[in-house]
């Protein structure tokens, strides 16, 4: 694993909503054009874009190099990484590998989705080939039918409550009002949450990260000097992916993260960062069940007690641990291929001091946690504040 | 870019044509099995699987995570790496730099297409998201459409006749007589290829490579002593991957495939490895005339000779430079995302000497060149026998 020092110089990224008007090279380029500008001595040797679904979305593949010609840099070998949601996470880890070993010295990677052009059962098959089409896909399940069950189980066997698991929505409604780029910038409570429309019982909308087209990005280099404003570096302390049995009825344990429990152990090991020290986690909340069992799975809540730790204030912004600072996936949005980019940019922002009015104080250490599958992939990183 | 020495230690693929009985995944099983059983002392560390268009050919995403847990390796950090027709070439580039950097020690790279369960209008559609959405797909041009305007352009400016375009089908179909794993087995006239059923203008059936299902596989180590056999070992001399303006027309020069230029060229220089050493070179000859047009990239042909200077004998088994030596796309076939890792599978048997009836007497050094989109983007890699 890489040996050298890496850093992220800069980032950029799109509000996330109802884009229209803009292709999704358009979102990857905006991004990408705010990242570069930020690292102006930066010419990127790579550039890696994280997608999942661009081939039913937009009927585009080759988005590697479609996006380094639309910047004006064809030459610079490009290609797309996917891994279902944790695409973002997953191509940075790429980079990030490539970049901390020194193969090469300075990539972009960006990662983008574009989902509101589709009809809502179009994304609904779009998400489902994050599971298998021969198994879990020919029984009709959508991926919301499979949290739904992961729910249900959850409570029943943790004893949690309607307003308990509502409690991570909650917070991330609170955490995306000052956040700009944030899809829903509107605080809400449980009860908002236990009366929105079923979606997958006991999932209800507000149960569930939303549907947006977005993009975001960010610069990696291992080159100091060549990083323009030295104060606004992050180091990459660490980083890993691991998997897990691919559907969650293969797993001994449903309710047992187990590629985010050792994603999170080996990134945290390679940063030599205990958990104590990190001042905020970025975590992938696709449904509220899958962040509690999120945060249960990084060892900050026992088991059972991920929705429980989060309905008494632990994770609030001015809580033991803040999570989600901009929203998390359920406020600041989840344009999938891109989450895991929105994360890191954020934790970027958090670390170097730049994170406005969301800024956690003294924010020192941030991890982000990406998922794809029902935590079939988990790509985490850890970073620092430069020295 | 890679440091330290990057072997490939072990190969395996499927045959290619109609598989109607695999899926997908039993594809990239079978191929990754039969790779990781010629290195049973090796533990890949991370698993790639470079493949297209899953998606719109097998309602599946998320491969990566897919194969690894399908494989019994669960907890392997897994991934697709996309990048349209190079897919497979640019998965491997992904994995050597990995390993031949440190980043890791090892690597399983497999590439997979299921191309027969599509309608031939879906894979045309398939194809042509290497191309713009929002422009040439929007206009309708195919890819054979594309493939054609080139051909005939190349024709008319480089005097090239019918004949002496078919001889590069021609070659591919001769040597494929003896490979077992190829798609079309039989050897072909130039009066076939100019017979056969038009597709584009002036491409005919026989121009184009074969729709059909495969998977290949290499293990990638750093590793000599965990390697079983030494005597199996190929060195990864050098490698690049390198992109151009994304679609011909914006070209200034359509006939100059400066990706491949460029990569190849790149490629070479990492390799220490002079042109005139190579003992053999797998080509990217989707087309006719792309095959053509990229021996004039790498600088085997001169300008607007490619093609004739294959009619001449200069490519074949026995000629100056053996090309293509399994069939190439056109008779070994073409399945898209794996195509570039049947390429560097059949390297790696010419320089170990494992290319049973297809053995180029005392190969020692060989190159696969592999494009995505008109040559938008191409992965080149230089393979010699380890010393």
């Amino acid at each position: 694993m890489p040996k050298s020092k890496a850093y992220i110089s800069s980032a950029g990224f799109t509000s996330i909503g109802d884009q229209w008007d803009k292709s999704i090279i358009d979102l990857a380029v905006e991004a990408s054009r705010k990242a570069l500008k930020g690292s102006p001595k930066i010419k990127p040797q790579q550039i890696i874009v994280g997608n999942m679904f661009s081939a039913v979305g937009a009927s585009q593949e080759h988005l590697g190099a479609l996006v380094t010609s639309a910047l004006g840099l064809s030459g610079v070998p490009a290609y797309k990484v996917e891994a279902a949601c944790s695409s973002g996470g997953t191509a940075f880890n790429v980079g990030y590998s490539l970049v901390g070993s020194g193969a090469i010295d300075s990539a972009l990677v960006v990662g983008v989705e574009k989902m509101r052009d589709l009809e809502p059962e179009q994304v609904s098959l779009a998400l489902a080939m994050a599971e298998s089409a021969e198994y879990t896909q020919f029984v009709g399940a959508t991926f919301a039918a499979l949290n739904g069950l992961l729910a249900r189980y959850y409570m029943e066997q943790m004893n949690v409550s309607r307003d308990e698991l509502s409690s991570i929505p909650v917070l991330d409604h609170t955490n995306a009002v000052t956040a700009e780029h944030a899809q829903f910038r509107r605080a809400i409570t449980p009860e908002v949450v236990s009366r929105s429309s079923m979606i997958a019982d006991p999932l209800r909308l507000f149960d569930c990260a939303p549907v947006g087209d977005g993009a975001s990005a960010v610069v990696l280099t291992n080159d100091t000097a060549a990083a323009s404003s030295k104060g606004k570096l992050a180091r990459v302390l660490g980083g890993a992916v691991a998997t897990t049995e691919f559907s969650m009825y293969e797993r001994k344990d449903m309710l047992d993260f187990r590629a985010t429990r050792d994603a999170f152990g080996q990134a945290l090991e390679r940063a030599a960062v205990p958990r104590s020290k990190l001042d905020l986690v970025e975590v992938h909340d696709a449904f509220s069940v899958v962040g509690a069992l999120s945060l249960e799975a990084m060892g900050f809540s026992k088991r059972g007690m991920g929705s429980k730790d989060a309905s008494q204030g632990k994770y609030s912004r001015d809580g033991e641990l803040p999570i989600n600072t901009f929203g998390g996936l359920k406020a600041r949005g989840h344009p999938v291929g891109a989450t895991g980019l929105y994360q890191i940019a954020e934790a970027y922002l958090q670390v170097t001091g730049q994170a406005g009015k969301n800024q956690i104080d003294g924010a020192e250490f941030a991890a982000t946690q990406n998922i794809g599958g029902v935590d079939t992939t988990s790509a985490v990183h850890v970073f620092g504040r430069a020295a």
